[in-house]
Order: C-alpha cells, then structure tokens, then sequence
C-alpha cells in the first residue's frame, strides 16, 4: 500500500531557531531526492550506503552550496512510515532551514501536509489509529502524567485492550453464525451462559476504560480548578504564589491562557488551570453581583475548587454562603495567613463541609509544598500504575466507547429477553466496529484525514 | 585535547514545538551515558555499534519509559566536536523534549553551556574561529547572501585567505631572523625588495578584504535604508506595498523591529531595514520639524536613501531641499503615481542628481519588481560571485584586519626609511598576531568565552 509520491518537510520547529533543524523525505523517492541535493565530503552516493547510516557532506540546490549536514538515510521497511526515509539535520537558522527544504523540494519531493508522516505511518500499517494519535498527544503533553499516559498509548497498551474485547465479540458472533448454519453442530442454546458471560466481560473492560476518561481528561487537558473565597482572604496572593513558582513552566508553554484571570500551572507534574474569581459576598453592586455569580457558575463546573479563608478572621455569613455553594464538589480548603493568629481553624471548616485542608501563608511562602502534594494526591493517589493502566484522554475515544458500551448493554438486554441469536449479533457487530474506529480498523478516509490534519507540519 | 566531562543540551528549537527534536550528547563518556537511557526495540547496546548508524528504540529515566526516538551514534573523531557523540532524535513536544534532556542528564552529563558543541569543535581542532563564528551565522542568517557568506567562511574560504597571508609574513620574519643569526649565508640587504613586495602584497590583500566589510555589513545586518520626500509622495503606500509582498518572510524573522517606522523586508536576497520617515517640508511646527530634522540626520547615515517624488506634480522648494539633502548619498529615485499624468520626469531628477530611477504606481503596485531588480543591483552588481569571494561580515574580525593593516603600513614606512630589520619584524609579527586571532590561532581563553556565548544552546 506504498504512496506513490515522496513528501518533505521541515519537521523540527519552523517558527523559532536553534542550533539544528531537520528536513525529512519519505516515499520512494526519497533516496534518490537525497542524492540530488546531497554532496558528500567523501563522494559516496548514498543510494549505494546501507540502511540507518549517517553521512557528512554540503546540502546544495542546482550546485549552489546551502549548508553543511548531517545526512542519515533510512531504508524502507524499518523506517517511520515504513518508506525510504532520508533526514537532513543542518543548521537550524529559519532561513538556512527553509532554503534546504526548497532544495529538496527543486528535486522532486512534494511538501508534506500536516501529520503525513504519521498518516503514511498508519496507512502503511506500522502503527494503528490510536498509536497515530498519540504522537501528537506526546508532541502536545504538559505535564508527566499525560506525558506517560501517550507514551503507553503510543506503545499500543490502549490497542492491546481494545484488540482483547474485539476478539472475544468477534469469536462469539462467529459461534452464532455458525450455529445457525449448522445447528447440528454448534449447539446455540448451550452456549448462551458463555455468551451472556463474555459480554459481562466485555462491557466490564469498556466500562473501566471509560472510568478512565476523568483522570485522562485531567491529564491531557489540566485540572480545571476555581479559586473562591471571600475578598481580602488571600486569592489573588495564593495565584501569584503558585504562578510565581512555575513562571518558567508556565512561559514555555505554547498557547497558555495569559488572561488576568486564567493561569496554568504546574504542580508536581498535575496542571492546574487556575481561575481566580472576584470575592464573594452579598453586594447591591450591579457588577460586583455579576462578578460573583459568575464565580459560582464557574465552580459548578469545576474539577477542584480551591477554597480560600483569611484564618485571622472568624468564619462569617459570606463564607457560610460558600460553603454551601460548595459542599458537593472536591474542594481544597486554604487556611491562609498561618502568620498571624489563628482565629479560624480546620475543624471549624471540617464540622461544615467535607474537604481537605491545608495551612499556608501566602505572605511568607510557607505550606506551598503541602499544598502541592495535597493537590496530587487528591487526584493521583499514590504513584499511578502507568505500566499496566491505560487511560482515555481522548474525546474520540470516549464517544466510541460509550457507543459500545451501549451496544453492549443491548446485547446483555437481548439475551435476557430471549431475543433470537441473529438479532443479537447486529449489537455485537456495532460495538465490534466501533471499538475498531478507535484503532483504526473500520476507517473511514475523511475520519483519517480529520485526524491527521491536527498534527503539526513534518511529523 | 580531549574535554574531560561529557555535555548534553537541546539542540533544536527550545522555546516552540515541532515534530521531532535533537537532544545531543558529547564528550569521552557519550556512549556509556547513551547505553543508560536507550533501550533497543532489538536488545542491542549503543556501545557494540559501529560509529555513524542509527538505532530505534525507547528513551527511559531510571527505567520509565518517557519516549520512543531514534538513536544516532556517532564516534570520535569523525564527528561534529571530535568527541564520541550520541543524538537523540525525540519526539518534538517541549515537556517531552525537556525529559529525555533530563533523563541524559541524570545518566551523568552535564549541561552544555551555550555554543559549547561549537567550542570543543574549536578546540579539539576540527575547525578554527572564523568557521567556529560562521556556525552562529548561518543560523542567523536573515537572507541568501548572508548564508551564502556564511557556509563559504565555515567552509574555510576566510581562513585559507588569511593563513596566505600569514604564511608570506612569517616566511619574511623568518628570513629576517636567520639572515640577523647567519649574515654569511642569508643576505638580508639583497631581500629588501622582495621584502617590499611580500609586504605591499599582504597589505593589498588585507585591503580587499576591508573593502568586502561594507558589503558584509549589508549582507549581514541589511541595508540601511531611509524613505525621504515630500509628504502626500506616497512614501508610507510604497512602505506598504513592500512590506504586504513580503509581509510573511518578515513575521517569521526573529527579532524583526516592528515599530510604526520601520520595517525589514526583503527584496530578492537583499534585505533592507526601511525607515518611513515625517514629510520633508518647511515648517513653523515644532513637532514636525523635529521630525524633519530626525529624517535629514537618518539620510546622513544611511546605506540607501529612497526619494519617492509624487511625479503627477512638478518639483518645488521642499523637493530642491532634500535633492540638495541627499547629492552625496547612493539615492534611488522613485517616480510615483504612474498611474496619472507625468508632470516630473527621470530626466529632471537626473540633471539634479546622480541617482538611480525607478517609476512605479504604489497604488496600482506596478513597477515594484523593476525596483527590486535595481536595488539589488545598486548593492550586488550581477550575480555575486560567492565561490571565490569571501565577505567580512564581522566587526571583530573587521577590527583585527584594520590592526594588520596598520602594522603593514607601519613596515612599510620602515622599509621606506631604511629602519633595522629587527625593528620590521616587530610590527611583521604584529600583523601576524593580529591575523591569527581571526582564526583564533593566537587564541586567549577570555576571547574564545567571549565569541562561543554568543551561540545558542545545543549548538
């Protein structure tokens, strides 16, 4: 299933320098693109070298010398996309970068879309759907729980899952089929306990990928955290804080939030996107009260809210307000202010809601570590099995496997009902497929191409 | 004069993502520190494998599993510093990047300070400082010429042009010397005019390579260019016009000025550091004639001064004012508004100055090419001939000719007024000194720290 054209790309970053830059070729072509702007220091051809080998030489186009590179030459099949892969590694000026992609280009190759190196990849059967998409879950991961989590995908544990359910399906619709062909044979009825059991089975394991999803959410996407409390209480210096720590973090991130309100930022490997919200209290003020009711939409929707209260103070009818605006969602209770006297303790806030605690003083700095590792455990607890544990980060993900889970749950109803086998082998074929558009099995052209098109030019 | 530690650092773009990037490890304990963080897919040990091959498999931290890349092996001492070195090609997310340096890191490397791949190439002798500081402007290059100057310099045209040099100066120090220790054998009265003409040789070439430094400047930094004329000529419709053609080369360049006055662009390889600047005029206004006096003291200085006179209209007082302005500089005369009725033609620009013409409607945007063609032309008369040329494009290397050009003439004038040779020899060795710092072969340690910070990380 070779392409029959040969693409290039530039496919470290384009938009900023560095000491290297990389233009990759891949098709049938590629070697023979690579010999035409290719002058090695030791006139070899690299048509003639062997696979996985690295050569020295100028990059030119139409003989005018470009740059000095690196050259490694990958031959088809063990490559990337499973085509010939030749990889240019010259220096990484943005304009010395683009003029030996032009060169490569003058020569033959096509420039790649974004992501078609990886769709070749896929198309060629090197990896499946899933593995495709964690590349760029990998390219895009912020913190080491997502990082992780894309790793085992990209390993193919998530596909190793998926293949697992499809089989068991795929035997017992083929048992039915067959019983129905030759009854004399394969006898239906004694098979229905089976049956009903690997489809328990099944839907066990779809059900405990989609418990997943929370926690894979918040891997890839950041706990989605609210900030509340009273005005004066310490928010604005608790986000400063924490925002200060990680500024580094939070800066080299591509397309972070830098609103006044929105912050993202890293604790112990768990991002958080703050919003800090304006204080709560009853006012008669038409703005301040749209401020406020906006703060309570927010923590509606919230992962974690961050509950802040000035312990300096005794607790009062605004903060009783909170608390019950609060009291069934995850909520981290701040006793700022530990430098000054204790007024309001945590188990005045215990007696009221049902949360964690920690005492810090945003002031001087102190309980910002407990606070972090507060944080973490309260959504990771203890170390997370990533060896063993796959988790959904994807929405894709999550909506086919509700779809067959709910496939499932129709077959268990059928059997119950008594519904005649050949009915229930339409519910298992649906779940069979749609737990195959997670790896790509049953896909789609437009599906593929809407898929890689996310990914970033030159992978 | 191998470096005792081994180095680490990312070699691509640190500040954006792309779809792979180079975490690169030199120095004597490359491989083992390589072995520590790769696990083969097919079990193998970079430390059994031949020098320049690649090898796929998984990046890992204290055995967790943080990415799959390729491996390159490269060994001492064909490689970029001489030293063992091992690239690891990762995927390019910046978290994930950061975690194999990491991972590279706590395996026993140390972070390579910036430009310290490019020192040790330096040091370990593969290249010497003019190709060492070429590196660095190959990736800053901000257009084909600049690139071009730069790959020839690392290319060694720069330095084979000064070790000729050198080596004519030492061979007349040398014979001085002996003829001083055996005035039997070598005499040294008989040599004066072979003596003159090695000399006067040396300083000529010394002189064509100043005279390249202008046009090395504008190579490097761009032309410095300044719009002057009346106001309502149309000068800030033709900044415009250039800026739109080229609006997408000049937002990927980094560092670009963006201020409301100036602009970078870049005309086919040429780039010019336009400045609009306030209509020239006579006025009773204090503002704006500050700002006329501003634009008057920026056409002083100026590279290029564009004149852009509204030619549906006859010439006037203030069109005098800037001709007589501007009779000295290299002016390029654009005749605007092509699209109206032609009231001022070359011919009475011409008979007023000595200028280049060019009629253009910004309006319509005719004539933008044939003024590109002849800006170009005005700084690169044809095609530049880079194979045989080399252009001073560094001021530290501008300065340290200008010293040996001083001391040859010093020679000279000793020569003239029959000065001891053992005197001549002084100043010979100073321009021979002087001319090897530019190669850094009479390096100091403080300069070579100097030159090798200017570089970026990983490079």
């Amino acid at each position: 299933m070779e392409m029959e054209d040969t693409i290039a790309a530039i496919s470290t970053s384009t938009v900023s320098s560095g000491g290297i830059s990389i233009v990759r070729i891949s098709g049938p072509d590629a070697i023979i693109i690579g010999d035409k702007v290719f002058k090695s220091k030791k006139n070899i051809k690299l048509a003639n070298v062997q696979s996985h080998t690295v050569h020295f030489g100028n990059i030119c186009d139409n003989g005018n010398e470009i740059d000095e590179a690196l050259v490694i030459v990958m031959k088809s099949p063990n490559t990337y996309t499973k085509e010939n892969i030749v990889e240019i590694d010259c220096h990484g000026g943005i304009l010395v970068t683009k003029k030996v992609l032009e060169a490569v280009l003058n020569a033959g190759a096509r420039l790649a879309e974004p992501g078609e190196f990886t769709k070749r990849a896929f198309l060629n059967g090197r990896i499946d759907l899933s593995q495709a998409e964690a590349v760029i879950d990998i390219i895009n991961a912020k913190n080491d729980y997502a990082l992780k989590s894309s790793v085992n995908q990209l390993d193919g544990k998530l596909s190793e899952k998926i293949k697992n359910i499809r089989e068991i399906i795929l035997n017992n619709v083929a048992f039915i089929e067959a019983a129905l062909d030759d009854p004399e044979h394969f006898d239906i009825d004694a098979n229905v306990n089976n049956l009903k059991n690997d489809v328990e089975n099944c839907l066990n394991n779809v059900d405990n990928l989609l418990k997943t999803c929370d926690n894979g959410r918040i891997m890839h996407d950041g706990v989605r955290t609210v900030i509340l409390g009273k005005t004066n209480a310490g928010k604005s210096s608790l986000l400063n804080v924490l925002a200060r720590e990680e500024r580094a973090i939070v800066t080299d991130i591509e397309g972070t939030t830098r609103d006044t309100l929105e912050e993202m930022i890293n604790l112990s490997g768990v991002t958080l996107n703050l919003i800090d919200t304006a204080g709560i209290r009853k006012t008669d003020d038409v703005v301040e009260s749209i401020g406020v009711n906006k703060a309570k939409k927010l923590a509606e929707v919230a992962d974690l809210v961050i509950y802040v209260v000035d312990s300096s103070r005794s607790l009062d009818d605004n903060d009783y307000e909170i608390m019950e605006l609060i009291k069934d969602k995850k909520v981290l209770v701040i006793l700022n202010k530990a430098d000054l006297a204790q007024v309001t303790t945590a188990e005045d806030i215990k007696k009221i809601i049902n949360c964690e605690t920690v005492t810090i003083s945003a002031k001087q700095e102190t309980g910002i570590e407990e606070l972090e590792e507060t944080v973490k455990n309260m959504f990771f607890n203890g170390e997370v099995k990533f060896n063993e544990d796959v988790y959904i980060t994807s929405t894709r993900h999550k909506e086919l496997l509700k779809k067959a889970e709910n496939s499932l749950k129709l077959v268990l109803d059928g059997i119950d009902n008594m519904v005649s086998e050949d009915f229930l082998t339409i519910d298992l074929m649906a779940a069979y497929e749609n737990l195959g558009l997670i790896i790509g099995e049953e896909i789609e052209d437009d599906l593929a191409n809407r898929i890689f098109s996310k990914f970033c030019m030159g992978k």
